[in-house]
C-alpha cells in the first residue's frame, strides 16, 4: 500500500542538515519513504493524505526513556518544588513498586506511555530498564520494553538497590556477571547510571565493559549531578551517547569534540529538579553532536513530550530551533546509530508528523501547546 | 438534562480554597452545578460521565488573550532565539496584518483558538482588541470577540499606531474618545498597555477614566518592562487586575497588598521574550490575590496552554502546583471579578476538566503532556 503526502506547506528532511523543501510532497510505500519532491511532479499513490498547507517534519526520536515501571511520584514532586532538592533517592520507592507489579501490569502503564508518545510525535522510542535491579525484575522490564520497541537497554546500574547498600561491589558482579547473562537476549544497549550516589567510574567501567563483550552496544548516564568521569569513559569506550552532559569540564567537552560520542541532552529533567540547564551552545560551538530526549521517568522528568523539551532547548540551553529540530529528530537517531530514522528520504522508514502549523519554527514559538495532527509511524496514520 | 459525573478520584472544588475531594461525584443540570458530594451519596440523573478515578478540576479560567488578529510572526520569534531582544515594536506587524483581515478571516483564526483553548482545558477566555488601533478595526475586533466571549476588552491603547507616530498625544484623544465612544456596546473592560514604549501613566490614566465613565471595568496591562507607574494606577483606579507585573517596587507589592486588584502573571510571555519571570512568592506571601493567563498572542507569547503556564509558574516562579492551579482557576475568576467560575458548587456555570491523571499535581508533575481528557463547558462535554 502507498500513500501520497500532498500539500505539505513545509516539509523538514534532515537531508542534509535540516534540508527544508517548500511545497513539497512524500510518497510512503509500505512502512518505507519511497519518493521525496515537489508536490507538483508527485507519483500516482492508493491513498492520500492532504497535508493542507501545513509543516512536515520526521518522526521524533526519544533517544533516552524510563518505561518500565509502577506507580508514581507526584508527591515526591510537590515536595521537590517546595525546596527539597534532587538526589535520585527516591528510584528506590519506584523499584519497590516496579517488583511488586506484575508482567501485565507493567506492559500496560509503559504501553500508555508509548501511546501518549505517539500521540505527541515520537515514532522512535530508546526503553531501558533499571526499576527491577534483580535479575528476575530486570529480565520482565527488559522483556515488556522488547515487546514495545527495538532500542532497549540494560540499566541494571541504576541505583544499588537496598539490599546491597552494604555491598556495592557485589551489585557490580551481579550486574556485569549473571544479571548481563540473563537479560542480553532483550537488549540492544547496555548503559550505567555514572555520577555521585550512583555508580563511580571503576564500577561503570566494569560494567560497560562486561556488557561490550556480551555483545551489547554503550550509553552512559553522564555528569548530570556533578562533573565527574562519566563523560570521558562514554568517549573511551566507544559510547554511541553520553547522557545529560550537565556539569562539564572543558576536557569533557574537547572529547566529545573528537569523538563519534553523541550529547544527549535531557532539558525535562532540569526543567522538573529546578537544576541549571547544560550549555548546548558551548557544545554546539565545539563541534559536539548534540540530541534532545525526553528522560521520561516517574522521578526527575514525567515529561513524554518532545516538543516540550524542543521549547525548553530554545528558551533555556541557547539553541536555535533548527537546531533543537535537528536535536530532537536526526540527532535523536545518532544517539541510537541509527539511519533509517530521524530523517525523511527514499528507503528511510515512514516515519513523518504533520503538525498543526505552517511551520517548524512553532514546535518552539507555541511551547506547551499540542500541535501533532497527525503520526505516521511505518508508513500507518495514528 | 442532568448530567453526573462519577468515580472522580480527586475533585478540586476551590471552595473553600483549593478544596479537593476525594471519591466525589458532581451532578450538573443544564449549564450549572447542581449538587457536588462523595460518589455513594449522588443523586441520579439523566446522563453518567465515568471519571474512571481521574481527577476533575474547575475549567481554566484564561483572564487574558489576545486572540483577534490575523498572521504570525514566527519569524521575528526565531531571530529573537537568535539573541534580539523583545521591544514590543513588532505588534506593528500584526496591526498591519489584522487590519488587511476580513471579519470572516479574524473571526475564523479566533474561533480556531478558542477551540485550541478548550481542548485544553479553558472554558472561559477573556478576549482583547488592540490590533486595530483604527475606530473601524476596533469595533470589528470587538464585534468579533463578542461572538466567542462575554470578556472582551478594549484595547485601543495597545500601541500608538504608525499613523500617530508624530501625535501620540492625538491618539490617546482618538481613544478616549470617538474610539471609545464606537467600542463601548461590545466591550466589557478597557485596558491599557502602560508601559516603556506604550503609554506612560498620565496617558493611561486619561483613557481608564474615560472608559470608566463610559461603563466599562478596568483592567491594566502594567510593569511588564520596567517598573512603571500601571500597578499603583491600576489599584488607585480600582481596576479588577494589573497584568503581567514582572518588575515591582516595595510599594508596588504594598499596593496590590491592600487592594481587591488581582496580579495577573503571564509566564508564557517571560518564556517567549527569555525575560526574568516575575517574582509569584513575594507576591503570595504579602497576601496579594495572584491569578495565571496565558496572554495568548502572536508576538510575545503564542501559547493557549493554560497546562504549560501552571507549570512555568511551579518551575520558575516559586508558587506550589496547588497555588499554580488556584490562580489557573479561582484566580482568573477573581480578576475576571466573576464568582460562577473557576469554582465547583451549585450553583457555578458546569466548567469542569476531566483530567488523564489521578491528580491536579501532574497538570506541573508532567510537563507539555496533554492530560486533558473532557472539557465540559456549560454542562456540555468537547
Ligand atoms: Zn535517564
Ligand atoms: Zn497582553
Amino acid at each position: 500500500m502507498s500513500l501520497l503526502i500532498t500539500n505539505i506547506g513545509e516539509l523538514v528532511t534532515n537531508d542534509p542538515e535540516l534540508g527544508v523543501l517548500s511545497d513539497a510532497a512524500v510518497v510512503a510505500d509500505g512502512d518505507r519513504v519511497a519518493w521525496v519532491g515537489p508536490a507538483a511532479a508527485a507519483p500516482a499513490a492508493d491513498e492520500r493524505l492532504d497535508a493542507r498547507g501545513a509543516a512536515v517534519i520526521p518522526g521524533f526520536v526519544d533517544s533516552h526513556a524510563h518505561l518500565v515501571f509502577a506507580g508514581d511520584r507526584a508527591g515526591e514532586f510537590a515536595a521537590r518544588m517546595n525546596g527539597e532538592p534532587y538526589t535520585g533517592g527516591g528510584i528506590r520507592t519506584t523499584v519497590a513498586a516496579t517488583r511488586a507489579a506484575t508482567d501485565d501490569e507493567l506492559l500496560a502503564s509503559a504501553q500508555r506511555l508509548v501511546r501518549e508518545m505517539r500521540r505527541q510525535g515520537t515514532t522512535t522510542v530508546e526503553i531501558k530498564s533499571g526499576y527491577g535491579l534483580s535479575v528476575e525484575d530486570e529480565v520482565r522490564s527488559l522483556r515488556v520494553a522488547r515487546q514495545l520497541t527495538a532500542e532497549t537497554t540494560f540499566l541494571g546500574a541504576h541505583v544499588v538497590p537496598a539490599e546491597y547498600t552494604d555491598d556495592p561491589d557485589g551489585y557490580v558482579r551481579l550486574v556485569s556477571g549473571p544479571m548481563l547473562e540473563a537479560v542480553t537476549p532483550y537488549a540492544r544497549w547496555v548503559d550505567v547510571f555514572c555520577d555521585r550516589g550512583a555508580f563511580d567510574g571503576d564500577q561503570a567501567r566494569t560494567i560497560l565493559t562486561a556488557g561490550a563483550q556480551a555483545g551489547l552496544q554503550l550509553r552512559v548516564h553522564a555528569n548530570q549531578l556533578v562533573a565527574g568521569p562519566g563523560v570521558q569513559l562514554a568517549v573511551e569506550l566507544g559510547a554511541a551517547s553520553a547522557d545529560h552532559c550537565t556539569h562539564l569540564s572543558d576536557a569533557d567537552v574537547a572529547a566529545l569534540a573528537g569523538s563519534d560520542t553523541v550529547a544527549t541532552l535531557l532539558p525535562g529533567a532540569e526543567f522538573s529538579t529546578r537544576s541549571p540547564y547544560p550549555d548546548a551552545r558551548r557544545l554546539l560551538d565545539a563541534g559536539v553532536t548534540v540530541a534532545l530526549a525526553t528522560d521520561c521517568n516517574p522521578g526527575s522528568s514525567y515529561t513524554s513530550s518532545m516538543a516540550f523539551c524542543l521549547a525548553l532547548a530554545v528558551r533555556e540551553m541557547r539553541m536555535t530551533p533548527a537546531e533543537a529540530l535537528w536535536a530532537a529528530t536526526a540527532g535523536g537517531a545518532r544517539a541510537l546509530r541509527r539511519d533509517d530514522v530521524g530523517v525523511v528520504r527514499p528507503g528511510a522508514r515512514a516515519d513523518l508528523v504533520v503538525l498543526d502549523a505552517p511551520s517548524y519554527l512553532h514546535l518552539a514559538y507555541r511551547p506547551g501547546v499540542p500541535l501533532i495532527t497527525t503520526t505516521l509511524h511505518d508508513g500507518v496514520p495514528l
